[in-house]
């Protein structure tokens, strides 16, 4: 890509990296930062490529925007706000309109960056013989020491979900022509995850373990009972879904379990003790976002949901039915 | 890859990242860490692509430490020391025996974290349609204020590069069958740069300008020049090769533009006023390492390489050449 590469990179990656540090303009080998003091720094990479985790005729700014959510949503896991990211892109060799798939794609990045007030700090363009792929780095900043963990939650701790489940994966499945009816809102949530910053940097002190929900809530919430070396009981119950998505499983009633298996739905799962409903109750108020208690960590080791008829049905820590 | 990519980095990268922060052994969404009292940190992030940047069929562990290195290379350029890195790793959903490419891999990312002192932190381990890709995100530290920038050479500077030119460029030549002979030491400077960390961390208050040789001496002088709003002239003469290059070139001239055209040198190019001369030398005899003075900045803005015969050949910023 050689020339072509400092071209797009001066056109449309330049304009969102500062002219000081950390960028210098992008003009430097790296960027080069002081970090804030008393914070500590959070750092997570995360890899997307067309036909895997995003189609390739999806539009550039969306691919943008879902690329750079997804990263904050680990640094809300973390109770970490955004600070800077660097991202590479491979591009096709043969995609014709590279300029204009690159100018959309920055315009997304550019939109989000004002949102999430960060920026970009650096990266690489390359080209590929593959479909186009990206990764971005994301850095976050957190109070020293208050970094939530994945261990920690205790037997007992209730655990609680933000948002509503499952949106992502029913807009998925519209998307792919699955299912038919009303589903923009679905949609929506596919394409544009909402990060949950603000809740995540409020957990400290509150939270003993959390982590956002991106392969579903079984899938995650066994990640939480391994590092923690735990089980859980959630109710089927009470997953919070949202109005669109309670409309949608009156009529396709199969899909439910995208509810607990589906991906993408960026949201943070986490435990707490019983004497944090309080506040939780005061944090879902003034921050005015849903946040629902689905059941109970337990010294037994099983993930177990418990459906609506008061069946058991029991997960490994992947995530995987045993039956 | 759900379940395998877990199983992927259990195996073979957990044991790459250390049990507590920053890395947490992988299990957390993020890496923490507090930053090291008065430095800066210096972040690059480099992507690599099978069958652009590197041969499909190539050693594994070859892939691997090239990749590090070429990034460590971008900390040495900054005069940073390695920190820690992150991974993305794009492997193709064909590949068949993916276990032993990625142990091999990880052999060769864990041969280099020994050498250059640092560790794996995070990433992300995805399927794709393509080639093998990956990218990796470098994580350095420099003494607050003291990161080397490209920016900043002044007319009159001197102009000097590290270790030798070209080797890389003629070992891939080598290896593309296309000039015969003793290439070994030649291709092994293709496959694994050494990366001028010491040089780089020993270089504040005496360069006034710094960046890795990546894209061919002519090409990065030119980034200087223009970050610096200057010109350059260097002498063919005076162009440090290696008895290897030298023996090759004797054989076959037509490949001598290699020496500023060739990439992937992986030496740091720096400016230094005239009378740095001195520690200069005493660095180099310090360090064990050949640097050698190839021409100075001029505040006409071309880039003038003066050849053996006197006469002189033009390029622009981006190392094309005019005439």
């Amino acid at each position: 890509m050689t020339s072509g590469e400092f071209e797009l990179i001066a056109r449309y990656f330049k304009p969102l990296a500062s002219a000081d540090a950390p960028a210098f303009g992008l003009g430097d080998d790296a960027a080069v930062f002081s970090p804030p003091e008393n914070k500590d720094l959070v750092m997570t990479k995360d890899a997307l490529v067309a036909g895997v985790h995003f189609f390739a005729d999806d539009a550039p700014d969306l691919v943008a925007r879902k690329a750079v959510r997804v990263n904050i949503s680990d640094l809300a896991a973390m109770g970490a706000m955004p600070y800077g990211y660097l991202l590479a892109l491979a591009i096709p060799k043969e995609m014709k309109n590279i300029d204009d798939w690159v100018s959309k794609f920055a315009r997304g990045l550019a939109q989000d960056q004002e949102k999430f007030n960060w920026s970009l700090i650096g990266g690489d363009t390359v080209s590929t013989t593959g479909p186009l792929s990206l990764s971005v780095t994301a850095i976050g900043t957190v109070e020293r020491g208050c970094a939530l963990k994945r261990a920690g939650a205790q037997a007992g701790d209730q655990i609680y979900v933000s948002g509503s489940l499952g949106d992502s994966a029913l807009g998925l499945a519209f998307l792919k022509g699955e299912i038919e009816g009303e589903g923009a809102a679905l949609i929506k949530r596919y394409q544009i995850p909402e990060p949950r910053t603000e809740l995540g940097a409020k957990l400290f002190g509150i939270a003993t373990a959390a982590m956002d929900i991106s392969d579903g809530l079984a899938g995650d919430l066994g990640h939480i009972c391994e590092q923690s070396d735990l089980g859980a009981i959630i109710y089927e119950n009470s997953l919070p879904l949202s109005k669109a998505a309670g409309k949608v499983l009156e009529r396709y009633c199969a899909y439910k379990d995208l509810i607990w298996r589906g991906g993408d739905d960026y949201e943070l799962l986490f435990t707490a003790p019983v004497d944090q409903e309080k506040s939780i109750e005061q944090l879902a108020v003034e921050l005015d976002l849903r946040i629902t208690n689905i059941g109970h960590m337990t010294v037994e080791k099983d993930l177990i949901i418990v459906d609506k008829a008061g069946k058991n049905r029991m997960f490994d820590k992947q995530g995987y039915q045993h039956f």
